[in-house]
Parts: structure tokens; sequence; C-alpha cells
């Protein structure tokens, strides 16, 4: 295959997936047929399954999609430059309540909270924690040389803000909720890391 | 099937868990057969499958066993009469840490944290969260009580520490450096809580 058709194939795919995506945002993941998607994104049935093989993979590519812009976004915002520790946690505070409160991320985060759909919960978990986790290390070690963290272990904590912030979705907390949630729990990991709000 | 027959065969299936316990504990469950548990149970092979289809199934009923067996000496070791919040707190990380500092439960665990059995895995979390959050919830509405702990919501505070102590098990920390991980995440869950040690 050549080179320029090989980029044609995959823009093509993006195509697809960006439809779906905007599709799902609007009706939502359940209701929503391939034939759908198909219309929204203009192109024959037949070449949706050139991509595709069922609509539960189109779901899987808008996860994943999701997952990396996702990231990209926490990554831009924590990395404002000038910005301390505890800016840029509540900066990667701010972006994953932005998200949470955005009507398709609720709608598809309730379908990957579905038991049944478990497989697409944990594909998305995989791309995020390993991503956020040295990001996450970045600041409570920036926090730490700034004399505002004090903490026995900067990877050992890195985790715990991680498995705190996770505990929202752990506590099967409904979608539309989780921007709340996310607030709560970003309150008590600062307490965690040793932050005293008075010495700011 | 009579009352005394039904007695009967639940009796001998925990006897064939528990002698599956002891073996997977002594020689590690990827290298145990079926041949080596009904030996040590002293059953025959065939009495064997009347109860349990595949090794799979014996060690699912071995991890649910100690699931609940764990549950139950959580419990035991927080409800321990006139304990005050923070005590109880530190009894449940006692709890768990003695839990993983036994050999054979950390080749159980390594055995359950391989990705082929993630549903091994799973099973123990569906057993094990839902009984210590209310345990948990106690434990933080006593400290607030107490006016040791100051969270903005029980609940939510309850499952962030949670969140926390399995954060050690997110970071895929090795079953045998477990103890010590809990014990990090447990100063770091008391201080996401509010307490001060010098208030003690």
């Amino acid at each position: 295959m050549s080179a320029a058709r090989r980029t044609d194939k995959s823009a093509r795919r993006a195509e697809i997936t960006a439809a779906a995506a905007a599709v799902f945002a609007q009706r939502g993941v359940a209701a929503t047929a391939v034939s759908d998607i198909v219309k929204a994104a203009g192109v024959a049935q037949g070449t949706f399954y050139l991509y595709f093989k069922t609509k539960d993979e189109v779901v899987l590519a808008v996860v994943e999609e999701m997952a990396v812009g996702m990231v990209a976004a926490i990554e831009a915002a924590v990395h404002a430059s000038g910005a301390t520790a505890v800016d840029k946690l509540l900066g990667l505070r701010d972006v994953l309540t932005s998200f949470d409160a955005d009507a398709g991320a609720v709608d598809l985060a309730d379908f990957m909270h579905r038991p049944e759909n478990r497989a697409l919960h944990d594909r998305l978990a995989e791309i995020f924690t390993p991503a956020l986790v040295p990001l996450v290390e970045g600041i409570v070690a920036q926090g730490v040389s700034e004399g505002v963290f004090d903490v026995p272990d900067v990877s050992a904590a890195a985790w715990f803000v991680l498995g705190g912030l996770q505990s929202a979705e752990l506590a099967g907390t409904p979608a539309a909720q989780m921007p709340a949630a996310i607030e709560t729990a970003t309150t008590l990991a600062l307490r965690a890391l040793g932050y005293q709000e008075a010495t700011r």
C-alpha cells in the first residue's frame, strides 16, 4: 500500500470515528445504529464495514480517540508555564470536571459503566492511567520542592491521588454527579499531600 | 435432596476448597494440578469433578472463601469495643497488611493480578469493596463525631480512603511489597481525613 493510500485509509477511519462520536453525543450510544453513523459520515454502509466489523468496534475507536484527546488536553493544561504545583493539580481537576460535564461524554461514561461494557471501560483506563501517573508524579515532586507538599514517597503519593480521584468512579457515581465528586476528591487529595490552605 | 444430604454435599465442597487452598499456598496456583488437590483432599478425582468443572472453578472458590474470611477478620478487628476511629483505621491497615504478608495469599494475589485472571480479580473486588464501604463509612463518621476527622462528605471520604488504599494495587505493586504500600497509603488517608498526629 502506498503512503498516500495509507493516509487516505486512516483519514477515512478517523472521519467515520468523528461522525460516530457526534451521533453518540446527540442520540446516545445505545440508540445509535450503524445506519445513523454512515448517514452522518456521508459514506455507504459497505464503506463503514471496511473499517469496523461492528458498532462495538467504532464505540471502542471513539473511546480511544476521546482518551487520547483528554490526555492531551490535561497535559496542555498542566504544563501551562509558570504554574505552581497546586495550580497544576487544580488545572487537572478542572479538565476532568469539564470532560465529565460534557453531555456526550456523560452518555458514553454511563454506557461504559454498564457491567457488560467492562472491556471498553478497561481500555479507557489502560490509556488514561499510565498517561496520568508521570504527570501527577511531576506535580507532586514540584510541590515537594516548592515546600507545599510533604510526602514520604512521591510515586506512592501520585498513585494515591489517582486512586482517590478514581474512587468517585469506584463508588458508582452517576456521570452527571462526577464533577462535584471530583471536586471533593481533589480537596481530600490536597490534604493527603500535606497541603495546608493557610500556607498558600 | 434431604437436608442432611445437602449439608454433606456442601461440607464436601468446603473440604475440597480448603485442601485446594492449602496446596495452592504450598506449591503455588500455577504449579498445582487437580491431581494434587484430590490427593490432599483424600477424594477420588471423579469426586472432585462432582463439585468443580475445572481447576479454575476451585481457584474461584478459594478466592471467594478467602475474601469472605478477610472481610470477617476485618469486621472483627474493627469492631473491637472501645476503639477510637483512628485505632479502627489502623486496625484495618494491620489486618490488610497481615493478609498481604501471608505466603499463600501472596502467590494467590500475584496469580490474580495476571491479565488473564482479570475475572478472578474482579470477583474478589466484588465481594471485598461493598463489604468494606459501610465499615469505613462508620469509622469516618465516628472520627468526625470524635472531632479528629474533618470531612465535607462522610461517604465520599470513605470511598476516597478505599480508592487510595487500592492505589497500591492500581500501581501494580508486587504482593510482597504490599504491606509497606498499604502502610504508606494509610498515612496519606489519615491526612486526607483531616487527622493531625499532634492532636491525638
